[in-house]
């Protein structure tokens, strides 16, 4: 029997890519899709590339109607908004997988700092477990709330977590500079993202104070902790670009190694790390966004320059940043494999 | 010295294009540049390409104003405000450069029937002088206001007067598939002009509604019948398409000639035509957009297809479609060459 | 048991297609890939976006070999490479499914007059099918030999056979206008489809002389006379355009009815034609590119301008245009459902 | 009296922005153009773009006749290419400016090392000036060769320079992570830069290798040394990657300071820096590439991070990367004001 799954928030880019991703998955059923009153009133009029795929009609949010018809909620919801349904789905027994960045700092205190919002759902944000496989694949499949991970993060975190969980790098002084395609800023007009801004440019934005920063910061400080808890914390230093591709993640990451390392080394490295990782796909070029656009991989690779190592990694932000990585959880909670519907 | 100049509505691609070429014009001085009082205070800070190039706050728009420091406006605002600022300025001896669509049709009621609004200036109306010097050179050094042409519909009238003005093709079934450029729609934010919708995408839009349709018609017609005055009115079914690039109109035109036609000697009748027309360029091979952004040329050529002939233009919907046609006007309203500040 | 299939000439995008889409169907195994020497060793290698998906190494061509491991061969060949390999293929009973133009014209002296090559294999020729399901799904099933349809043949032929097939417009005078994506062009580097001349750019070619002409004429002059012998035969005036984007069709064609027609009626009459076909999605506003990206539906809409009749269409060139087709074919030949691995 | 100019090399992407350039000079007048005989036999023929402004056929290089007809001779060559005809052209009194890499690099083993070929003319070497006129504005006008600088040279010298001639930072570890529209490039067809490769990707290249990293630290090492000989070498870590786009370089850029600094102190620094150089603008926003495109402007702006320093930096690359600083030091050559034929 297929799993009822509803899509709060069913209106933007990233659960569009869900719903696709589901209507493949041979243990899902899409039952439900709730949206705000003043959009389409389906989900093939909100999303033209899915008419003939979907005869769903769009209705508000009720936790009971929820509870009633799916045992899991993905939540393509703003965040603040999370935080306002979650606790009613958990208390009636849906798991959430949550997109939105509601319960991915494991501090209240600094989800009211980086967001401006008071954290109001402390219990969750304790039973949250951090939705990226690769690293925390044991916690998945008990979780009854996935905090799904950011896409600028899941690449950082990713194409760093093998030099910090074996203890290669310095923790301060990693620098993460990275490019996101358009579709990462959501499907809302605005004016540096109306096409002739943003077309042919390619320009910084959140300098020093992009949201994804703590999240980078704490995943990887925890980690490296997990082996040596007298780790200093990781700092990143974090630039987040526009570039004018729909899809797509590209970070350049540089980092200084404790001792001099090579690149053969390192790949060796890195492959032994994601060896059992089916989306981690290590790579001896440097990848192009556009090898991954449209999957659920990972590409990276690593280099030597000058003592410094530079790390390159890809991903499809909607996809392995967002909706792939979500059903990935989505089977490890369920004893799917976890590439099902995503290869 | 030179002629004082002011921008009326600064904030928009047109204004910006229009005052990087005047800024080159040795015979104009931008003095004034208004805008409504919720955009930037400054040009500069409307557009950052031209920091470093203009100092000038922006201001509200005040017609005594105008008329202290300009002897000349150009008038980039949305139609309707044309009509509303237009009679002031005219009544106080500013002479108008109207970038809108308010004085195009000659039709007080075509106008009411297009553009859902009564024409409130009779008079200007009838004043008014379409700017489109390869047609009209003689009739705007006089003008006191100039209708300055659409972007589709120059490139549409181009294409096809050599035909009309020596009759060589029937009137009705002339087809107009045209694409444009995203400046073409605004710089207003809009949902289908948001970079993930918009990008890697061709579609089409106001199909058989289009409000460059009559203005296409209609000087067409009156090209037709200054030679005969007993031709049938033209009406062609004009469809515009958005394209994924930020300048250009390519239209692909089809007509049926009275008698047939070859290529070679269509191309003969346009050079004759476009002799004395410094940025008709009439071309051999397929003309890209590409060859005439950023530039006041449009590219023409013509092919004879199972006896139809097929026309082929381009031009930079913001130049030789929008601004830079506009300053042809202001060089022939002030006797300087035809292509000062224009090549 | 799952089909063995080859794939002869795997380096080019529409095989990249292809293989991906056969790898989720639960029919298939691609048990041999082929191509030049000079090409990547790999099929991986060769489409980095297939890493981590498929480990097969590319082989030069070999009947026997072919017949050895597959009983069905997808031609991802240029024009005249198929006929070389053609009928060794087909002698060793293996089905083909060839996706050049190699056997879609009836006429040798036709193929020969557009590809300027000798049609070297006439019983093929009068064996091959032509694989556009929507038209000729009753002759697939028992073909050996399937010609798959071109990208702009598709989308123009299913924009206009419901009005064919019906009797609506008259058979001459039809404007094909469309627009292509540039891995229509293949993968070949050329001049034009360098990114810096393709980039920001339209512009037409093969103006008048396209090879997608007889096809179109060919199958839609058929399916007239298939109603009604006496018919005339339709000859299109067809410009094919390129445009910056990497996938998609857009057809904006244009017909005469014969009777006056009412936008209401046409577009009953194409869902009731295409009520059958899965990948046909007739839709009321104006389709854009994108909406059909990356699947194998193409989307038609029907107005009526000034009593001419606008049909516009589009289709992923890739998919629905090549290699979705195929498999489309693929499926009724194995008694698989249409939409198997396609949706 | 206008000064005769030669263009040598006329058919790329650099040459043609230059001639665009110069024929709105009023002190210069292009002569002569000079390309291989398998190119187009005239300019406009290159460069469709130019038909109308140019009417000049392309010749084979002969310096003899590049003396006769012109004073100044531009090099849009490839490397080792401007060494083949520069010392010619010296010795026949005309000056030269090269675009190309060649007389860059002051030590003949490092251009030897890096661009694989010996250097054959030391005494050209020993007289070129690097034509970077915000640094070296004092040595161009007498100079009669200039080595005109790279695209992402000039971005990351620029970039860093004030706080090298103040002693600011560390001059290790200095990381440049760059992006560059894909004209930067050149104008030959290649795999990666074929538009369906290059199109919707993001991808770094040349990592750790790229030749103009001894460009930057050779200028940047020798401005640090200007001020105090004991200054250790710039070392700097450079990644470029290709964006979709055409023009335009886009660099962020990494360095340690020595004390902490603030942004305000670092962006008054900038500023005082560059008072007197009209083409730099201290922006104090992160910069789009879109704001400086198609302009001889650099925009710059600074950040402190974490107590890093993150410099962003954007030009055109075919402009104030290539074209328009080789014209920037012909007007300083002169005694043209620097920005003639420049805004």
């Amino acid at each position: 029997m297929k799993t009822g799954v509803a899509i709060v928030g069913a209106s933007g880019y990233g659960s569009r890519e869900l719903i696709r991703i589901l209507l493949n998955h041979p243990g899902a059923e899409i039952t439900l899709a709730t949206s705000r009153s003043d959009e389409a009133p389906t989900v093939a009029a909100m999303h033209p590339s899915l008419r003939g795929r979907i005869d769903l009609r769009s209705e508000p949010f009720d936790p009971d109607r929820v509870a009633a018809v799916a045992s899991v909620a993905f939540l393509g919801l703003p965040h603040t908004a999370s935080l306002a349904v979650t606790p009613a789905l958990v208390e009636r027994g849906v798991r959430v997988i949550d997109l939105s960045a509601d319960y991915r700092l494991k501090s209240a205190a600094t989800y009211q700092e980086w967001y401006g919002h008071p954290h109001t759902d402390p219990q969750g944000l304790r039973a949250a477990v951090y939705g990226l496989p690769e690293l925390f694949r044991a916690a998945i499949p008990a979780a009854n709330l996935i905090a799904n991970p950011g896409c600028y993060t899941s690449t950082a975190i990713l194409a760093l977590a093998p030099l910090i969980a074996h203890d290669r790098i310095e923790r301060s002084g990693i620098i993460v500079d990275a490019y996101s395609g358009i579709t990462g800023a959501g499907r809302a007009p605005k004016a540096n993202l109306h096409f002739p801004e943003a077309n042919e440019n390619l320009v910084a934005y959140g300098v020093g104070n992009h949201r994804h920063t703590p999240e980078i910061d704490q995943v990887l400080t925890d980690l490296g902790r997990a082996q040596d808890s007298s780790q200093p914390a990781v700092e990143v230093i974090f630039t987040p670009h526009l570039a004018p591709v729909d899809r797509g993640i590209h970070a350049s990451i540089y980092a200084t190694p404790h001792r001099p390392a090579t690149r053969t080394d390192l790949l060796e490295l890195y492959r032994a790390f994601y060896a059992a990782s089916p989306f981690v796909r290590v790579v001896d070029a440097p990848p192009g966004t556009k090898d991954s656009a449209y999957s659920n991989f990972i590409d990276v690779t690593v280099n030597v320059v000058r003592g410094r190592i530079v790390i390159l990694a890809c991903l499809d932000n909607l996809i392995k940043g967002a909706s792939g990585v979500a059903v990935q959880n989505f089977n490890l909670m369920h004893g799917w494999p976890e590439t099902t519907a995503l290869l």
